[in-house]
């Protein structure tokens, strides 16, 4: 659908009910009055990311953009995917974090590994929640990828729900096409990091259940690889 | 593979027959010599991104350096992927190059769609050619991604092999894990530009065959559509 067929859509962390009114954050205000133009009296959708669904319509553009609201839904979420993520070279987290968001992962979990660990302070961590907000926005979904603070594999790996399955990118795994599709439930992809995991690390990946899996024999980078099980996650998700 | 563990790979247009010698070009040879420091002595791999690949012992470092042929095989592509990708928003094109041509994606052919030209000048294709090597060296892959010059979307439609299936990403379409793979052989991809294909567009997409392919509901941005598509292609080749 082309961007301005649609109405605008923005993240509002408390939806009004129906008749209620509500003042947006200044980010969404900005990004409403100065990006898309809208104006008094216009109808914009607004999700809250966590499900909910609005439609508004915009009584005083602005900084403080004030609206109305006119209709409210919520969904479950059936199917979610969290990426326990190693460190990619140089800058290409910034994007990685904007394509696993519009691509619908539900958590994105920075993985420190023997080969290398993040370097990701809070001041990073709230630069990739803007950027995972503006893929929301632009891709209109009801939920908000979450961003964790990074932590050790082995925490990560003993911190998954029980019933979760499991992936590990891995040139010399099976091809994802071969594979049964990541089905319902939880899915969490294991992707190593620049340097690749090291022979301790895919063990312990083994022995929780991960399955390995490929997309093609190129040896992707680290983002590159996440990006495609994201892709192969939401291309069986309808 | 971790990256250590590999031989270092490049990109020789004319590979050494066994016992033969090549000198590299410059910015092979400063690869070589500054960024993976191989020294005389050394064995390197080369493709010469047409299906090639030889072992070269290195005998000289430097800014020309010379190697000697140790052996060398070929290889045919049996399968292909073209896409056909409409203008992105802003500098999104340079990481859609390289990751296009990671996934072992073979050509790259920009189209001008009536909601966005691409201003790819041969400046800018020089770049993204650059790119594309980058990633070949670091996918080590025997055949380097060809960047044609942008043209319209219907002279592209019209200049494809008849053979090709093809594939027009859309989230309305159906979901890529419910279509029969893309299969040996061309297959081609239509992705549409930051603001979509117009309803003209579609209709000439569709009387020329493509089917159109969802990656999940989320309404992609031009080069996520074209990275999930071309990680779906590479995912269906072993």
């Amino acid at each position: 659908m082309p961007a301005e067929a649609a109405p605008s859509f923005v993240l509002v962390p408390e939806l009004p009910p129906p008749g209620e009114r509500v003042v947006l954050a200044r980010a969404e205000s900005h990004y409403l009055s100065r990006v898309c133009r809208a104006r008094a009296g216009d109808q914009v959708r607004a999700t809250d990311g966590r499900g909910g669904e609005a439609l508004l319509r915009l009584l005083r553009p602005g900084d403080a953009v004030e609206a109305e609201g006119l209709a409210l839904e919520r969904s479950e979420r059936k199917r979610q995917a969290w990426i326990c993520c190693g460190a990619p070279e140089g800058a290409r987290a910034d994007w990685l974090v904007e394509k696993l968001a519009e691509l619908g992962v539900g958590t994105f979990q920075p993985i420190s590994c023997a080969r290398a660990a993040w370097g990701a302070p809070a001041a990073k961590r709230e630069r990739w929640r803007r950027l995972a907000v503006a893929a929301l926005r632009q891709s209109r979904q009801r939920f908000l990828m979450e961003i964790r603070a990074p932590v050790a594999i082995g925490e990560a790996i003993a911190g998954l729900p029980a019933e979760a399955s499991r992936w590990l990118g891995e040139p010399e795994g099976r091809a994802a096409s071969a594979l049964p599709g990541p089905g319902s439930g939880l899915a969490v992809a294991a992707i190593g990091p620049a340097g690749g995991f090291t022979a301790d690390e895919r063990a312990a990946l083994a022995g929780a259940g991960f399955v390995p899996i490929a997309f093609g024999r190129a040896r992707l980078r680290a983002e590159t690889a996440a990006l495609a099980w994201a892709a192969w996650w939401a291309s069986a998700g309808g």
